[in-house]
């Protein structure tokens, strides 16, 4: 007999009743789906707003990938599971580092959970780098569409599964990359059914193209297409986005940057401080890793308060906070974000050095994220809730919630 | 002889050599731009950052057409020319009021001071309401497209308009509004040749097309090809735009609203304040008089500071300011503003009463504008600079400045 509630850092839920899906579409801006439905492109999304449940949420800031992903799959923000960028400097090492060593994760999965007490879990990922965090201590089945030829029992809970899936590995800078994952999302829950199962994309595809645009619109009349299955499947499908995503450049697409490592060099001399971009991961070629949140360690010889007002003075920067204002405002661990964090306005994305940053990759205007203009972003489900989800202010590692304990 | 300077409300603008034409485009978020080079819909701007100067500035918050009109003509914000909405509470005359009464304006235009030194000016407005405010104390042509089947050259300074121009009159909610502007502004210079011309257009379009749809690039494709014609025929030519555009929907199109009366009226009892939505004016169809910025007057027993952190709490409240803070950050005339302004975030607005705003006109997602998050817009030239601009902080109404100081 299986358990009727699971408890998992300190939010409860219920078991499922039928298999449950759990979709993060990365960088889903939520004009993406509105001007995907005014073109026609996705008649399932379109019906949601009146058979489902259409609502907003807010994502963790740093809007980016692996802190949201990882708030989703744990129910909480980044103060309680650890992960709060793609890329850290770890101060006990002396390291900058990746973050995508299950080594920095503080708390455990619901998914992992649900898997010890007996349901049959499945997680895909878009990229392989979320593999290891996401899939940490489950067991069950995860693989990333990148590396889905690698895929094995022993490791990743399945074989042959680019055969099951029926697509060819795709190249990790492609549409294809997502629609892999959806079109294994489908035959899993054809073939191995799971309870609970988790899917996540790569925003490659919103990076390069602006909602409502004919590149925008096919990637999502693909997803459409997918949801539909999922759905018609018999699952509850629940839908939100890691972060949403703006363009950040002026009328003519030219990048608006703020390089601060330049600038604060300029202000204090070199090697007084050090500016980190969590948004920073091993495929940078699209965003050419500029996003529009940094982190500042400084020197001892520097005065952050003082250094702050400077840092709010440049044009294109939002908001500066210190380490304990940031850890409160946006829930992130202390020890892990810098004396400073500083966040541009949703047109403008922070760089450190000019001469770091290869934007020869950029062939279409630069379009990124990881700031608090990033924040909103869909929470879907194609169940109406029995009543009030009880949340005052909805997050999108509320959707295991809403899905577990609030969907019909 | 021809003065070689003008003096007008502080600041001094070089006497032209040859004509420059003033385009302001109505709710031009850069995005528009820049989406529509992309589709390849703009030969003529595509080649604007190599042939010309592309640079970005911020218009008067709040960001409606009113206000920031009467910015450009007069170089100066709206605490010195007192246009500060579309719409507002006339405390002595203790009634609420459109502001197109040129009784209002506390500050000559710069189009004025031209003509009165001996130049030709011409304004070219889409909608009529802005005709008596950019034309007050204005020697020369001034007429709108709305009524330009009125024009005579006694009140309008020219007659046979719709012949000249060779469009009928088009519908106050259309396209055509804004093409019958740049029609007649390339007649106008190739018959009348004027030393100065502003025209300014309607936001019809951009309320209802997303960047980079087929709607807004059909718009751009043909707003292109009259800036190249008045390029050809010789002038200085510079764009920029009244407020940017952004959606202010969820992912089903649904507006994210704030009805702040119904609410203010929920916390203190109906008739404790008064809320104004200075968008406001006679055509509301295509926005249902929602924008992202709205004012509070209270009454004797409200105590403004206890109201202020209460409405901050409020879900979609991006800033609320005191009279006095506002007046400041936002250069407004304390006397025409309120108690408290509040600006909403992105992608929400500001209503009064949910019953007192007709969305049934609305056919597409709300688009609309008001706040901080609409304050980046275009400044563009078809010249390069002589050298460095020495504005600090770029405005939309630094335009006169850059064209006829700056441009080569």
């Amino acid at each position: 007999m299986t358990a009727t509630t699971i408890s998992v850092n300190g939010r409860t839920y219920q078991w499922m009743e039928r298999p449950v899906v759990i979709v993060c579409v990365d960088g889903c801006e939520q004009e993406y789906i509105n001007q995907a439905i005014q073109a026609g492109a996705t008649p399932y999304l379109a019906k949601l707003a009146k058979s489902g449940t259409v609502l907003a949420g807010d994502c963790v800031v740093p809007s980016f990938t692996n802190p949201n992903n990882l708030s989703i799959v744990t129910g909480v923000p980044p103060a309680v599971h650890g992960i709060c960028g793609n890329f850290f400097y770890d101060a006990q090492a002396d390291a900058e580092v990746m973050m995508n060593d299950p080594k920095y994760l503080r708390a455990g999965t619901v998914l992992a959970a649900f898997a010890d007490a007996g349901a049959k879990v499945a997680v895909v990922t878009a990229k392989d780098k979320l593999r290891s965090l996401l899939g940490h201590k489950m067991h069950g089945i995860c693989f990333s569409a990148e590396k889905a030829d690698q895929a094995d029992l022993k490791e990743y809970g399945i074989e042959n599964v680019v055969s099951l899936v029926g697509m060819p590995v795709p190249s990790v800078y492609s549409a294809e990359l997502s629609e892999f994952v959806f079109a294994a999302g489908v035959k899993l829950l054809e073939k191995v059914r799971p309870d609970l199962m988790y899917l996540s994309t790569t925003d490659y595809i919103q990076h390069k193209f602006a909602p409502g645009t004919p590149g925008a619109n096919a990637f999502y009349a693909m997803m459409d297409r997918y949801l539909a299955q999922l759905d018609a499947l018999g699952a509850t499908v629940a839908v939100t986005a890691d972060h949403g995503m703006n363009a950040k450049t002026d009328s003519a697409g030219t990048p608006n940057v703020i390089y601060l490592q330049d600038t604060l060099n300029e202000m204090l001399g070199a090697g007084k401080t050090r500016v980190i971009l969590p948004i920073t991961d091993p495929y940078v070629v699209h965003h050419g890793a500029l996003g529009s949140y940094a982190t500042v360690y400084t020197g001892e010889d520097v005065d952050p308060v003082a250094l702050a007002a400077r840092i709010r003075a440049i044009s294109g920067v939002e908001v500066v906070l210190s380490r304990k204002e940031a850890a409160e405002r946006f829930e992130l661990p202390p020890d892990r974000i810098g004396d400073l964090v500083v966040v541009s306005e949703r047109l403008t994305v922070i760089g450190t050095s000019a001469s770091k940053h290869d934007l020869s990759g950029l062939d279409l205007p630069l379009r990124s994220h990881g700031g608090i203009s990033e924040q909103r972003v869909p929470l879907l489900l194609n169940r109406k809730l029995k009543g009030a989800h009880g949340v005052a202010r909805l997050r999108n590692f509320d959707v295991l919630h809403l899905a577990l304990n609030c969907a019909q």
